[in-house]
């Protein structure tokens, strides 16, 4: 083989690169990353990045944090791997399902592991179509989620995905129904108030059970504040205003708590900060800290009872990952939990979270160009708009939000361009010195763009 | 909350079992492991158990393997965790890219990463599906697999298992498709050679192709070896018989190398050791020795090339798992590539493969209820009968495969059960006295059920 000799070279080579704009990497080359210190990744070239994305919204304990590392190392000293099937598993699986259940809004319930968030998603899919086939209603297969949602990338959990480019894929599959998003900022209509947008939202979901037949549905899965989807908080009520109309029709809610979960949004879950129950959480990212692949359906009492019992009637539930209840990923996510929950990490998202906030509202204030901001806790969102009062967005082809995080990267700064905002979803650990050099390098790179744009 | 205070009970009280016998666990309590030694792996109460499933084929190194120890603590100190979107990646990532493609059959390719080897056969249905759309072939969409292929249990991987389970959750999806399974022993008629039992396949999936139509039909996926279908090397020819026609049809043919890939056959690829050429394999589980969730799909030239180029015109492929190319799975899966190519682990398995199926033939020839010894290298299933002769199958109420695998765990021996058969795939280390005590545990725990049953 003629190798290439440059990290950049050698990355384009071997890689098929997934959700990353080419032309920006044939233009710019690929970073390659060595190392990390603190909040900021370093490439090989010795450039630093403070990374305000936590790596992809999971990192949150930073890149370096040695108390994870240390429970990490020890769980290889102890014991590398083993699965959960047929019986066995590992003494640290036992213990983080036990830890889950406890820090969980549930009195009780069960715990299935799964390598990411989306195998998570689609676990529960199977859940689901497994559950009501059992009770005697086989048809109950359609999943109900939202437009701008991101629930994953297999091809079930891409199908609840609402983004368009999943058409690429000929997704999302038949039974995969989308509702609107609750984005009243941009999809509230002339003169209508956010508590009418909510109602219309809450009459969309009901004349939708009624159109497909509620004996048709599966479930309805929602992520508390949306991610991938730009940060969208819901509109004021909106799970009060949805979660009865589900319980009428016997529905399960599912919450993807796969970004909200273990304190993103200032409480340890989403479904706490909109104060609703679920019947079942999904948790992954945060689950680890980043530091290894794990997902988790989190069954509330009645799916775990339902589901027990129609699993001890087939005698043996067909389902299951090869690295399913992995004791290193559950050692490193006993380890997280307790980082998060009783090492300052969630209180400094709690102490800095209104400093994030006030200092993007100055942003989105000295700017022509910004017509929203939105989030919560340590996840806020920007939306670019080329017209402030008419909320215009900018021409496509200008891939503005693109070229802010490129320029944001020149600068030394990594943050997130989806659809036309940029999001910042820094780790927990940023310090009061680090958010001034975030929204400093921020406002420099959107000042640079809207300039050679506007 | 009230807890539960034994291992056991605190694993029942909080786990939701995959791939368990409940009536089983129920009997006979969960089996805690708290850590291993060489291939064994010990309980909370200190018994000690062989492994001869490798925890789930993947444990090839053992449950206690230094270098490999030392590896993944190295990188959790150097860099933790990080993905491989927005044109960023770790140099680890980079690093197993390269080796991954130079150890592959291919003269060049490119690596995707997922978490498992659902999500990479998962991956690669929508990579094909994605791929036709864009060549102006959307309809090309089902997919080939064959009966008692495991393909994972993702919506869609399960949709290509096939498995009779699967129906409990109304799978598979429409437009997968099995085909007969190449079990000579099971499935040939009267009277019908292995050859002409091999033409009668190619003939079945030449006639499936007219009849589907070769326009709608994305792919062919098959293990080389069967795995969780009990070990089902392929019939005399049938790889060579198969692949002119999918080529003829212009149909991809991926090798599922998630259990033989590295070195369980005896080579590196289980399309080595059968001899044909594949245009992607998909690996998992051997690839980081069980001690890390990761799966890749590995894309040969044309695929690779293919793939790239319509990517190119869309700019970016929508697809990617937050932990795809984790830095210390790459750095993992490097160590585990040189501990088994270079460090004594693949010359093992050939040097003990002989003995294996000599000792497991040897017992066959002594019992009166196997009927059949099939396998390779370090994989090998044993089909329990209840006459040999006439091959007919125990009755299932008696669940002679389970009694077989929980009397060898009372014996200290870890097999596993899969239909009527009792699978083996031991650790690459397993040394020649631990093969003795293997085969030995084993034809005693044989001898006492069959003595019980029969």
């Amino acid at each position: 083989m003629d190798r290439p000799q440059s990290w950049e070279a050698r990355a384009e080579e071997y890689s098929l690169y997934g959700f990353t704009d080419l032309p920006s990497v044939h233009r710019r080359g690929t970073v390659v990353l060595t190392h990390g210190e603190g909040p900021y990744v370093v490439d090989v070239n010795g450039r630093r990045y403070l990374d305000a994305n936590s790596g992809l919204w999971n990192m949150v304990a930073g890149f370096d944090h040695k108390g994870l590392a240390e429970a990490a190392k020890a769980q290889y000293d102890r014991f590398p791997g083993y699965h959960a099937f047929f019986g066995r598993m590992s003494d640290q699986t036992v213990m983080l399902s036990e830890k889950l259940v406890e820090i969980s809004p549930f009195a009780r319930g069960k715990v299935f592991y799964t390598n990411s968030g989306s195998e998570a998603n689609d676990t529960m899919v199977k859940m689901l179509w497994f559950l009501h086939a059992s009770e005697g209603d086989p048809a109950r297969r359609k999943i109900l989620t939202r437009w701008n949602a991101y629930h994953g990338v297999t091809a079930v959990s891409a199908s609840m995905t609402g983004k368009p480019y999943n058409e690429v894929f000929g997704l999302p599959l038949p039974g995969f129904i989308h509702l609107t998003c609750p984005h009243y900022w941009r999809h509230g209509e002339a003169g209508e108030s956010e508590e009418q947008f909510t109602a219309r939202l809450a009459r969309e979901l009901e004349e939708t059970i009624r159109r497909e037949g509620a004996d048709t549905i599966a479930g309805f899965f929602a992520e508390p504040v949306m991610g991938a989807g730009g940060v969208i908080p819901p509109s004021r009520g909106y799970f009060q205003a949805v979660l009865p109309i589900l319980r009428r029709h016997g529905i399960p809610m599912i919450s993807d708590e796969v970004i909200c979960g273990f304190g993103r949004t200032g409480q340890t879950w989403g479904c706490e900060t909109y104060d609703f129950m679920p019947d079942a959480i999904i948790s992954s990212k945060n689950l680890t800290a980043g530091l290894f692949p794990m997902g988790a359906v989190i069954l509330g009492p009645d799916l775990a009872d339902r589901l027990q019992a129609a699993i001890e009637e087939i005698e043996e539930f067909p389902h299951g990952f090869t690295a399913s209840g992995h004791p290193v990923g559950c050692a490193i996510a006993l380890k997280a939990i307790d980082v998060v929950m009783n090492e300052g990490l969630a209180d400094n998202v709690r102490r800095l979270a209104p400093r994030m906030e006030a200092g993007l509202r100055a942003i989105m204030e000295r700017s022509d160009h910004i017509g929203e901001l939105r989030g919560i806790g340590f996840m806020w969102a920007l939306e670019a708009v080329k017209d402030k009062p008419t909320k215009t967005p900018f021409d496509g082809s200008l891939s503005v939000s693109e070229r802010i995080a490129n320029t944001c990267t020149d600068l030394g700064l990594i943050c997130r361009p989806l659809g036309q905002s940029i999001v910042l979803c820094p780790p927990f650990i940023l310090t009061e010195a680090q958010m001034e050099e975030m929204l400093e390098k921020l406002e420099l790179a959107l000042n640079r763009v809207f300039a050679e744009v506007a």
